[in-house]
């Protein structure tokens, strides 16, 4: 497939800077940029990139000021970032989708598959599972018994929904298991990272809402509630019972605590570590985690400590001294 | 199944307030009861559930005190939360029990597994493993070549048991890989979570005491131990050739250096860094971890840490001036 | 198969103290030796195994020097632990080696896979992948649909080697899916862990490059790159567009954020969060990663934080005090 820089422009509603019968037929980034592919700029950081790419056109946000002349032909946009969101998306369209169930699939014949799902080779749907329309669901991805996954829900291979939470009551000698007798629930549009675990709950569910994107390597636990929309990136942590409002976000390798509940959109930094409930609209950072501007101070002052302590052993003498004057 | 407050009070010796032919026929979290369901109040911070719960039976602690009436029947207890587990016992005891060697799974002819054992669809057993009685795999377990599983083990899905120890010697050009011709030993009454990792040792064996219970994503390297009825939350990583004691807790998250000894009822808290030999009966946060109390007054502390950098510097302008007079 | 003491000291250019007929069949930690053993003494903290081992032969350093007789017979050599590694690599040279495709691999018709490779059941190979010579792929890996993996390249079991990149656009009621059309490419002589995730790029390639060690459990994001011969170890997480350089070392359970460079030999101590690009050589720690050194210091100083604002408060007073006088 061949697109001029005209046609894409008319496409997105961009302003073509250059020659408008540029012909591109892949997409490049722009550091990597070679002749027939189409690039973009959106992050600033990579604006020197735009003189020297060989990608024959680039998406550039409008109001992106350059001081030299660019080889390649733009085409000038409100939105770049966006834009190549929409003709990567329209580039996938046009693309074969996977559909149908792999008979290399283990699916229970008490388990329930909606319409149009794609079921790859080695899943594992267990009695009682019931699968909504358009689902993905790649390779190796275990779903245990009595879990309910909704509409337009994708899961990357390998990741484990419905293993037992992590429950166990010190008996003397040794543990007694607290069965996990609950269920996870999955609502539509959620997206489950590869090898993401999320477990089952001891009673009740434990419910990923409606259009939460979760990323790899994160581990829900039992009894959580994550809010609609709600966007996890990789190898977060939540423990039990934890409940998470809607269009938070984390960043990687944070950690919950249980029983907490974060309010709508709190933003908690990567690595951060949740111990308590928040309001709403708090950007998190540190273990324990506190706002985000005063874990960065107070870290700046951190690598300080040792001429702090020195300096207050001074100020100590000094003042000695000026006593027995 | 049903059952009046009376035959669930007399079977956990309780003592009921309320209704004792309430009839109960499910179980649900305190916060989300229903009619016919049966809830527990054990953590304090969910005591004021018990007012409004719509559950019809809820076990409660015989020393909690109320402070108005409530709709449901009570069920007075020493330990509610023990009482629970074992009706969830109970209950579990009732449902038919997955048994059987999934003919979708793949068991190396010289593999040898006990009697009563689960094993799923897609798991794999390698050349010379040993399993004993009663266990349970999950799907998409991988159990490399020589592994020793004890009796009464729980396998979650994805969990891969015996892959290399992580070895490498640098040659100047790059690695040569160190053989890892040791095994993974997995003692009784242990439960691994899903996606957990436990690596093979160089020689000899990574150990895996009785009792022992692993969350989900965990990494033990290489030469391990860890000891008996030692419970470890998910996303801890242990590095080569580290001892655990027995009946140690560690939170999620927290990391442990290579080659150190953590002695029995070591207690490390989440996220913590562990770099040390502990001597045993410690509760540790922090990185490197230090006394829990004492990581949580210093933190409290942190965030001043810009005051305290300003309060130095007027400080030593007061002693200046001071000097000067 | 056994082996002299003296056979294995010609074979290592090595020197025999004590019985040079000694016999060995086996390998052992020196902590666990037993009669016809051979282990090794390389790291100082386990000196004082040497006098009491079990194993009939012990590999040591030149310079060791003891404080008391020894019973095993000991060999002497320049560096027992690349000895070792070579013994064992003689051993396992010496065991039959897994080949060939397992009839329980699913591998798409457009898959090309080259000479003497092992690919274990439950292994899928999606449309388009190219896979070289002499590579091992365990059970349960996945590897989407278009990625290139090189020669003599190990994935161990469970790992996820091109799921989709983790990127999302905000719609006002949600998020569209960012299509993540690039691919993985794995360079020759790769070792990648098990229930490691590698995701596919946005458009170009997220690139391991030759001689990359990765441990267990880590997660390389999309656009990513990993420079020659750097090693990770279990838990790292690399956000996207991370660029990394050759010969790093990366600690477990560090974390690097997106769009940042890291230069040649870099050492990133474990729980470590990267924010900012490195000039190479660094040894960083904490997070935000500084100095190691520094962070070190600076962490033995944070302990005495309280102490510290109590005598900020002292000293405040006794000014007010010499201000009056």
């Amino acid at each position: 497939m061949e697109f001029t820089a005209k046609q894409i422009a008319d496409l997105i509603q961009g302003r073509v800077e250059g020659d408008e019968n540029a012909v591109i037929n892949s997409f490049a980034k722009i550091e990597e940029g070679k002749p027939g592919a189409i690039s973009f700029l959106s992050n600033p950081k990579y604006t020197h990139f735009i003189y020297d790419t060989q990608s024959s056109v680039v998406l550039v946000n409008e109001d992106v000021e350059l001081e030299k002349p660019v080889k390649a032909t733009l085409i000038r946009v409100k939105n770049a970032y966006e834009c190549v969101a929409k003709l990567l998306q329209l580039y996938q369209s046009m693309m074969p989708k996977k559909t149908g169930i792999s008979p290399l699939a283990f699916i229970s014949e008490k388990a329930t598959i909606g319409k149009d799902c794609y079921i790859a080779p080695f899943v594992y749907i267990g009695d009682g599972v019931t699968i909504g329309d358009n689902c993905t669901i790649y390779p190796n991805v275990t779903i245990y018994d009595g879990c309910k996954i909704g509409n337009r829900v994708t899961i990357h291979a390998g990741a484990v929904i419905g293993a037992d939470g992590f429950g166990f009551a010190p008996n003397g000698e040794g543990y007694d298991k607290i069965p996990q007798i609950g269920i996870v629930v999955i609502e539509d549009d959620v997206e489950i990272g590869a090898n993401t675990c999320v477990d089952r709950s001891t009673m009740g569910a434990t419910v990923i809402h409606k259009g939460v994107k979760l990323d790899n390597l994160i581990q829900i636990a039992h009894n959580c509630e994550v809010g609609e929309n709600t966007v996890m990136s990789a190898q977060v942590g939540l423990a039990g019972s934890t409940k998470i409002g809607a269009w938070c976000m984390a960043g990687g390798q944070a950690g919950f605590s249980g029983h907490i509940h974060i309010a709508d959109k709190t933003f908690i930094g990567a690595q951060a570590g949740v111990i308590g409930n928040t309001k709403g609209g708090e950007k998190l950072l540190g273990a324990p985690a506190i706002d985000a501007k005063e874990y960065m101070r107070a870290s700046a002052i951190f690598r300080r400590l040792p001429d702090i302590y020195r300096e207050i052993g001074q100020l100590k003498k000094q003042i000695e001294e000026l006593k027995k004057e």
